[in-house]
């Protein structure tokens, strides 16, 4: 798929490449490499913009190896591009300009972990399923679920949410604080471990979200939570989506503390029933889940049950058996797989967007109506209590052009509704390659500020450079 | 009291100002003054910083009006600082190289409420008061509570929170999105009304907390809350702080979602007793509130007594009755007043801290020997759920120097204290003047980066020069 906006910046000399590729070699080894297929992989992500590689990967171990790659790059004039788990949607590792992709995969230490204070300070490469079992005696935990085992690295680099931000929240707010090497090499830390701070600008909050283009991450301050004593689950289906949405506008206004609230569509229900084996109705369904005391879940579970019901909502069926539960999100959480085994051989290119919770029913619905038209087949799954929503298209095996084609211009009329409609472009996914032709749409001159605050910190521009914005 | 922190940008020619005065005079008439009384009452907020007036103040009643203004200081070369309700306290309205205050406190029009997505835009001149008064029809309010019915435009700049914070959290949570009016007289809006977004840097939050420096708000964004059903409230002492702290932690790590946890001390305790005619016992105290349904009220309150009970507190009288609530909370919110009773003719000095919470009865406990060893009288009272807490120092009336010197004495070793225990130096006051000096300490080389940002945004320094740092 070509790239959108504009051309990111040009490549530096070959030579001045070619003596940085030995430079790394020298002082890091076989960590230093510059096979293709390694480099290759560390360009990829799961999206279908181009694969293009960095020059050279090199493996960091330390946050002093890191600060000397970037001294390097910067010396020759090569972007940098940190590489955690690969599991970014919109092209954000691809190498437009080549330049050496960092992997700090191994930086996966857990630095402290702060019990009372609920707190948690990691390299950039621990995954958050690797937390959360290193967690676990704590009785602490962390609850952002992104779909894969994304490195918490790139999760603050995307701004990464899922399933529980309804009730806890994105990266956004759980980042409590960051060390970063910039472009010129220094190091900085922002925030802290303080819950709350009026001292200066949010540093922190400017580089969540900033996908790599302001500097390289190289520690994670989190907040935790105490794992709930009681956990619920429900399901329960609408006749139609207008329901489902409403009886949502309703809990979250009662104040109910609901922790997942997922949206499925009557074609992810029917994918998902076919790959988990179950038997949903194939209507609009909501899968919820409920965090609190035993008598606190009930309590939640039962007037969710009564909301649903005024909102016609169908049979109510509800769980704390934590084995049932297990089934149900494994099902979401699989969601993905469901949708491309529809069409053996597929690949499933994910897009999202997030609106205002007032105008979801409808931008899920003319989104529906437009992928029908076309003849092709998207499930629509979401995190519906942000209005927030995926789709799904599925690309190939046979006619891979043809279906990135159509697949594009849904995307595109999706995306110009969601803004229209005072939404984003994307809620969770970020921008890189895939969203960059909307910033103008979505932000105006507030782009330009954006790119103001880029060229103050890497007037290079070696840090990831063509992503979020052309300079 | 002398400025801390380095010198701010040089004053404008006195010729260009005279010219920026009469042209403003020309386009805004009787709203444009150079009345001494006027521009000393736009550059105090409630602190003991030098009273520095502004060369004019005008009184802006539209953000076109705002642009107008701030092209013509930049034009004059001429500071620019924005005025709400003149609640802050560290410094931040005076006006250290002249210029103009631009009062926004007749921009007061609250936008559009959105009651489905449960968010609010409003003027920045809007106070949280009048917000809540118009809400009250929709089922909704907006939580943050600073003590002064302060301007929603102001809170937004210095990051206010305020006592419920641990259970709605500061404006950094809590604003969508800002139209702000930069320097050089671009009009931007940032962020939006999705509850979440991962597309592009997030310069809503870069702007919240920037206090004034990075340009002029003229619309604020908010999320809203369902009012609770049932709400309680609770008196507990204990004979010790650290056994109110411990349960303040023991609440927070079994997910009680408390609204309010407000400790006072001794000192302050028997400030409210005299001025509140109230007959607590002279310990140190939680006053608690509980935010949900009925029953959820219920289980929080009781399971809350459980735990101060464990932890050596005294009785826990608790009630769902409002009159005796808002006895409770009024008396809370009079602590200032209280505070300066204990010596006729003060004024009270206030100062802010946050630490993580592990460190927090150890910073109390060190900040009341410090106090108590200089033989003064200086209450402290805490938002004691996020580890923040204040120190009111009561200044004059017979030794105003002299009880100015010993309050910066003491805030300086206590805000060294909050930063070496890895705290902040200011949790929700902001930095304005009074905490430049520990700027370098709490943030390292991360502040250069915001000069970095200052100066891409504001090459010429005219938003609140002199404030946060100096460049």
């Amino acid at each position: 798929m070509a790239r959108d906006g504009d051309g990111p910046r040009p490549r530096p000399k070959q030579s001045d490449i070619d003596a940085l590729i030995a430079e790394l070699k020298e002082k890091f080894g076989d960590r230093a490499s510059t096979s293709l297929a390694v480099r290759e992989q560390h360009a990829q992500g799961f999206s279908f913009h181009d694969i293009m590689p960095a020059d050279v990967v090199v493996t960091a171990k330390s946050e002093a190896e890191v600060q000397d790659i970037v001294a390097a790059a910067a010396a020759a004039g090569a972007p940098v591009i940190a590489y955690g788990t690969g599991t970014s949607v919109e092209g954000q590792l691809a190498a437009l300009a080549g330049g050496v992709s960092i992997d700090v995969a191994e930086m996966n230490n857990i630095i402290e972990v702060n019990a009372e204070d609920m707190d948690v300070t990691v390299e950039p490469g621990v995954t958050r399923k690797q937390l959360n079992e290193y967690l676990r005696d704590t009785g602490l935990f962390f609850p952002i679920d992104p779909g894969a085992d994304a490195s918490i690295g790139g999760m603050a680099a995307t701004r990464a949410s899922g399933t529980n931000a309804v009730r806890y929240g994105t990266m956004r707010e759980n980042v409590l604080g960051l060390r970063v090497v910039l472009a010129d090499g220094r190091v900085i830390h922002t925030g802290g471990r303080a819950r709350k701070s009026a001292a200066g600008y949010d540093l922190t909050r400017l580089f969540v979200g900033s996908e790599g283009t302001l500097g390289v991450i190289t520690a994670v301050t989190l907040r935790l939570y105490g794992i709930p004593e009681a956990i619920s689950s429900a399901v329960v289906c609408f006749d139609t989506l207008e329901g489902a949405v409403n009886a949502v506008i309703a809990t979250i206004q009662w104040g109910i503390p609901i922790a997942r609230i997922e949206f499925l569509d009557e074609v992810q229900i029917d994918a998902i029933n076919r790959y988990s084996k179950l038997d949903y109705a194939l209507k609009p369904t909501l899968f919820l889940e409920f965090h609190g005391s035993e008598s606190g879940v009930k309590e939640q579970t039962e007037r969710m049950g009564e909301i649903c019901a005024e909102f016609g909502g169908g049979e109510f069926q509800w769980t704390t058996d934590a084995e049932q539960s297990a089934r149900l999100w494994q099902a979401r959480h699989d969601a993905a797989f469901a949708c491309v085994a529809l069409k053996p051989g597929s690949g499933a290119m994910a897009t999202d967007v997030c609106v205002p919770i007032s105008r979801l029913a409808e931008c899920v619905l003319e989104t529906r109506r437009e992928i029908d038209a076309e003849g092709v087949v998207a499930p629509i799954v979401g995190h519906v209590g942000d209005g927030n929503f995926h789709v799904a298209f599925l690309i190939g095996p046979d006619d891979r052009e043809g279906d990135l084609k159509i697949a594009g211009r849904l995307n595109k009329r999706l995306v110009e509704r969601a803004i229209e409609m005072g939404g984003t472009s994307t809620g969770e996914h970020g921008v890189g390659q895939g969203k960059m032709a909307y910033m103008p749409l979505e932000h105006g001159e507030a782009l330009d500020v954006m790119r103001d605050l880029k060229r103050a910190l890497d007037p290079d521009n070696i840090m990831n450079p063509g992503k979020i914005f052309s300079l």
